[in-house]
């Protein structure tokens, strides 16, 4: 039995708010054809405010795909210790009694990857498995909890470390004038967040049950990168705001071959990857908008912090304190494939065993 | 209990013999003044030929990161599916079967992955988990082996897919002058390999029973990647030759958690990083050169193929047909971290029982 414990997320110190963000779009893209729809699709993500790694100024200019890369893990080196340093905290736990670490970031890209690093540098066991995952993008966060999950499901007594850090402002590509692109400018994040899959019977927050992939067929187009001498070109099919269409019924699928009812649950913690995404999803799954708050939340606060995003909301829920043992949730991020990845969990509060 | 079946390999039709490779390294390094030295580097590496998805003289040139990374995926595709094909035979399985595919590599990069489409061409359920690896560099194919091990362990009636997909060729660099890259140029090959691990009490091969990671504490720099606009750049410090002396005993180790004795062993399944690596390691621990014999084979006829080298040389233990039932093994990938994934298996062979 996994248990997936309260999460950390940090988010960097620079603001930028919507109207930033609308002043910038008005001023740098006047010329546009589309700049109406530009600023209207911004409007619409209600995002109110991003925190990202440097200041705006610096962030619009592009010094190059290695310095930017180098950038990023200079500020991952400065940022993912505590945040890591917070979810082992949540979990009671030592470095040394992790496991697995499963790395997941798809806005910096090294080898070795930062779990080489982080072991090294946190007092990781030399035997801890990495699992480093640059190539599945704002889902994951989702599988990254599942394969923690598995991980678990193999070995019983084991820990497994899930780390998110997506610094998304430094893949912003000034060059990228697609209204598609220009959204994107306008809708993504920069956060670390971290969460510890717990076994052997400890811990309390999510005991993890069954979870699942679904690939939309024929969508491996709609989310992708073109990969350049500047680095990843972020490309959105205008088609991808649709899909809840074709995923809500893989999220009752999974609900279903666990004898519940996806519309019918105590917990949702969903990719917010947009806001049609989450209202869609909740007409799609028959359930009250109010049901996706905390991802909700997360977009308001901090936009679109893609792998981030899931674990972010589920802080929320933890924060929240309204989850009480027995509650049934699920769990799921979306990202290019067009894939979802899939859990469900039942809340276990061994806080109150413990007083009793 | 998972057995990890047949492995099926594929290399390119372009040969680049060792001839050619000393006749290239004198003529454009005519000048460099390690010259003598690459050269005997190159000689030692006992390479006689590579397999390189161009012509040698367009893979001398570098059109661009964006091109050769486009030229990756166009050859993936060409590639891939025949190779995963015969891996599917090999294992008696169909597309339908498999539930999880382990994709690495570190020599292209996209997102998503190729995982994606394969699971689009080839027929794979829309529910098949994807887990792309691109940070593992050679250790990669171990890390898949033991990860899929790991979901078997997890699910026994399931069955992963393991895909290495490395065209080194690609990532050749002409500005790099340093000893250890001039040597990296005369010893990675490119392949694509595959393999079943199949779960469900099923398939003959090697039924895989314990695995485990080692990172060598402190030695995140000596294999990595520099992340330019020219791609992926390639370092080796020339420490890491001499690894096995570390690594030995984290062998050892595995071996002693399981009660079996690393030096003896029935087959050893190896990374081939260079002739050292196997020459020290059958030394260290103490096992004759000859154990060494597949993995031997492949850095003789295809170089070092990176995350391919433990799927070929397990591939060269079925084609030799000596394992027979009960037959003890050890297969360890390493790479960059430095990390050792290492796992340990039976021989089993159903065949003879069916015939019984």
């Amino acid at each position: 039995m996994a248990v997936l414990c309260r999460p950390a997320t940090e988010v960097p110190e620079h603001v930028i708010t919507m109207d930033d963000t609308l002043a910038i779009a008005r001023d740098k893209h006047r010329d546009h054809p589309d700049l109406g729809l530009v600023l209207r699709l911004i409007k619409n993500t209600g995002v109110r405010k991003r925190h990202i790694v440097q200041p705006i100024e610096r962030t619009l200019a592009h010094p190059g795909f290695e310095s930017r890369n180098l950038l990023f893990f200079e500020e991952a080196r400065k940022r993912v210790p505590r945040v890591v340093q917070q979810a082992l905290d949540h979990a009671e736990l030592t470095a040394r009694q992790i496991d697995l670490i499963v790395f997941v970031s798809c806005t910096g890209f090294s080898m070795p990857s930062l779990t080489a690093w982080l072991i090294n540098e946190m007092g990781f066991n030399a035997q801890t498995r990495q699992l480093p995952i640059a190539q599945l993008g704002c889902a994951a966060g989702g599988a990254a909890i599942n394969r923690a999950h598995d991980f678990c499901t193999a070995y019983p007594q084991r820990n497994a470390l899930v780390v998110a850090c997506e610094f998304c402002s430094l893949c912003y590509q000034p060059t990228d004038l697609g209204v598609g692109q220009l959204l994107s400018d306008g809708l993504f994040g920069d956060a670390v967040a971290a969460a510890v899959v717990r076994g052997g019977d400890q811990g309390w927050g999510v005991r993890l049950e069954r979870n699942g992939s679904y690939l939309i067929p024929g969508t491996q187009d709609w989310i992708s990168y073109a990969v350049r001498s500047t680095g990843f070109h972020f490309q959105l099919d205008k088609r991808v705001p649709g899909t809840m269409e074709p995923l809500a019924p893989a999220l009752e699928a999974l609900a279903d071959e666990h004898a519940w009812k996806a519309a019918n649950l105590d917990f949702y913690i969903i990719h917010a990857g947009g806001p049609r995404i989450l209202d869609d999803l909740s007409r799609f799954l028959e359930v009250p908008g109010e049901a996706f708050r905390h991802s909700r939340a997360t977009l308001t606060e901090y936009g679109n912090i893609a792998s981030g995003v899931v674990l972010d909301a589920l802080g929320r829920l933890f924060d929240e304190g309204t989850a009480i043992s027995g509650h049934r949730g699920i769990l799921a991020g979306f990202g290019p494939g067009i894939t979802a990845e899939m859990s469900l969990g039942t809340w276990i509060d061994r806080r109150s065993e413990r007083l009793n």
